[in-house]
C-alpha cells in the first residue's frame, strides 16, 4: 500500500459447486475469473470448498482433491491479468491426508495455498486441520490475508494478521443457516463487522447458494471496508461488487487514539502460546 | 458457576450525572442501588464515570476523586443485600494521578477497584492508565469481568477475561455518539456481540444518558447473552433489565466444536507481550 488513498474494487460471487460435478464447478470458477478480470476487479473471492462442493463424505473429499501444485492454477493464473488477485477454497490432495483449503493466485507470484486451522463439526471427520500460519501476501490492491469460515469466530487470527499488515481478508466461507432475530445480520457477519472495524481491515465474506445434502446456506456473502461497515451489493446472479478505500491513516481514529499503538499487549493474558 | 443453568438477572441504569453536582449524582447512585436490591437484580451496572460526570478539565477530576477505599464504598456495599453485585464508574484519586476508574462490590467481599487500561482520546490529558489486569471477581452471578468502555474495543481483552473463567462482563461506558448506517447497532454494541458471541460470555455494557458540554451521548445501553444476542428491555426511566441464562456447555457449540477447545493459540502470532 503506498501513502495515499487506495479504492480497491472487490467481487464475490456466491457460487453452487455441485459435489458430483467437479467439472462443472471448475467451469464456473474459470468464468468468473475472466469475468472479473474484464470488470477490472482487484480482489475476487469465491467460496470454500468452491471445486468439490461441502458435504462430502472422506472418500467423495479424496476423489475430488487436488494437489497444491495442481497445473489448473497456473491455468487461472494466466487469466488472471495483470491487476487481479484472486482468492478460491478448495479440497486439497496433501498425499495421505485431505486439507480444506483456499489458494491464493496474485499476478506474477506463485500461488500460495493456506490449510483452514479450525474445523467444523465433521469437518474434522474428513480433513486434517492446517499447521501453518495463514498467509499474508503482496498483491497490487494491497496486502491480503486469507482464513476460511470458522477461522473467523476466533478473533485472535483476523487481528493478528492486520498486525502483520494486511490491509485485506479473504474469507472463503460455507455459512449454514442459522436462526437469528429478525432485523439482525448473520453472526457470522457481526464477526467480521467487529473484526474489520477494530484493526481497519477491509474483509470480504464470499458464502455459497443453494442446498447440498439438507443444508441450507445463509447466503451472507458480505464485503465489510475497513470502517467495519457492510458495503456494495449483489446482483441478480450472485455477484457482490464492492469499492472499499484504504486510507494509510484510518487506524489514527482520533487525535490521540491509534487502533494499533493503543494496544496494551501487557495485559492481554495466554492468548497465544510461544 | 455451578454444575446446572444459572439465570441471573441484570440491571443497567443510563443515569445522566452532572459534573457541578457530585452529591447529586451520589444520590442517584445510592436510589438505584437499594432499589436494584428491592428488586433482585443479580448484577446492576452504572456507568463510566458515574460519580463525576466524563467531560471533566484536569482540575475538575481531581476535584471529584475519590479513594479506592472511600467510606462510601463500604456504606453501598451495606445496602447491596445479601445476593447482588454492583459495578459502578468513578473518577479516582490516586494520589499524585487520576484513574478513570470502576468499582465492584460483592457480598461479603472487599470493593475491587479496576482502573481502564485504554483511554479515549482527551481522558489521555486527565486520567493516567491502568496498570493491572483486569478483575475476574467471584459473585454469586458467577464469575465477573469488568472493562470501561474503549476497553471493550481491544477484542483480546474480553477474549483473556473469558479464558480467566469469566462468566458476565461488566462494562461502565460513555459513549460519544457516533453517525451509523441506518438499521445497525451502535458500532461499539457490535463489538460487544461478537466479544459474547466469541467466547460465551454475558457482556452488560452501561451507557449514559442526556448531553454534557456539546457531546451527546449514544444512550446505547446493551445487555448481550452468551449468544451474542441482544437482549432484555429499558424502561422509560432508562432501567434496562435483562434475564441472561448461563449454561456451563455453552460454549460447546456443535458435537465436535468447543469455542476454547478450538482455538490454536500457536498461529495467534505476536498478540501479547510476556
Amino acid at each position: 500500500m503506498t501513502n495515499t488513498l487506495t479504492t480497491v474494487r472487490i467481487r464475490c460471487v456466491q457460487l453452487s459447486p455441485i459435489i458430483a460435478d467437479p467439472e462443472h464447478n471448475i467451469r464456473q470458477i474459470e468464468l468468473e475469473i475472466a469475468g472479473a478480470a474484464q470488470d477490472n476487479v482487484d480482489l475476487l473471492v469465491l467460496p470454500e470448498l468452491a471445486t468439490s462442493g461441502y458435504s462430502l463424505t472422506p472418500e467423495e473429499a479424496r476423489e475430488a482433491a487436488l494437489p497444491a501444485d495442481s497445473p489448473l492454477f497456473l491455468r487461472w493464473q494466466e487469466i488472471l491479468g495483470e491487476n487481479m488477485s484472486v482468492v478460491v477454497g478448495f479440497c486439497e490432495d496433501g498425499g495421505d491426508v485431505v486439507y480444506n483449503s483456499a489458494v491464493a493466485l496474485t499476478p506474477g507470484a506463485p500461488p500460495v495455498v493456506y490449510r483452514k486451522l479450525h474445523l467444523w463439526d465433521t469437518e474434522k471427520l474428513v480433513f486434517t486441520p492446517g499447521r501453518e500460519d495463514p498467509p499474508v501476501i503482496d498483491t497490487p490492491a494491497g496486502k491480503l490475508g486469507v482464513v476460511i469460515c470458522y477461522d473467523l469466530e476466533f478473533p485472535e487470527l483476523p487481528r493478528s494478521l492486520a498486525l502483520r499488515g494486511a490491509d485485506l481478508l479473504a474469507v472463503p466461507t460455507n455459512w449454514p443457516l442459522l436462526e437469528r432475530p429478525q432485523g439482525e445480520h448473520a453472526p457470522e457477519v457481526v464477526q467480521a463487522m467487529a473484526a474489520a472495524r477494530v484493526s481497519g481491515l477491509a474483509i470480504a465474506c464470499c458464502d455459497r447458494s443453494g442446498e447440498e445434502r439438507g443444508t441450507r446456506w445463509t447466503e451472507g456473502t458480505t464485503i465489510i471496508g475497513p470502517d467495519g461497515w457492510a458495503t456494495g451489493e449483489m446482483d441478480q446472479s450472485g455477484r457482490h461488487d464492492a469499492l472499499v478505500t484504504l486510507d494509510p491513516e484510518r487506524r489514527r481514529i482520533s487525535e490521540r487514539n491509534d487502533l494499533f499503538e493503543d494496544r496494551r499487549p501487557e495485559f492481554y493474558g495466554r492468548l497465544t502460546r510461544s
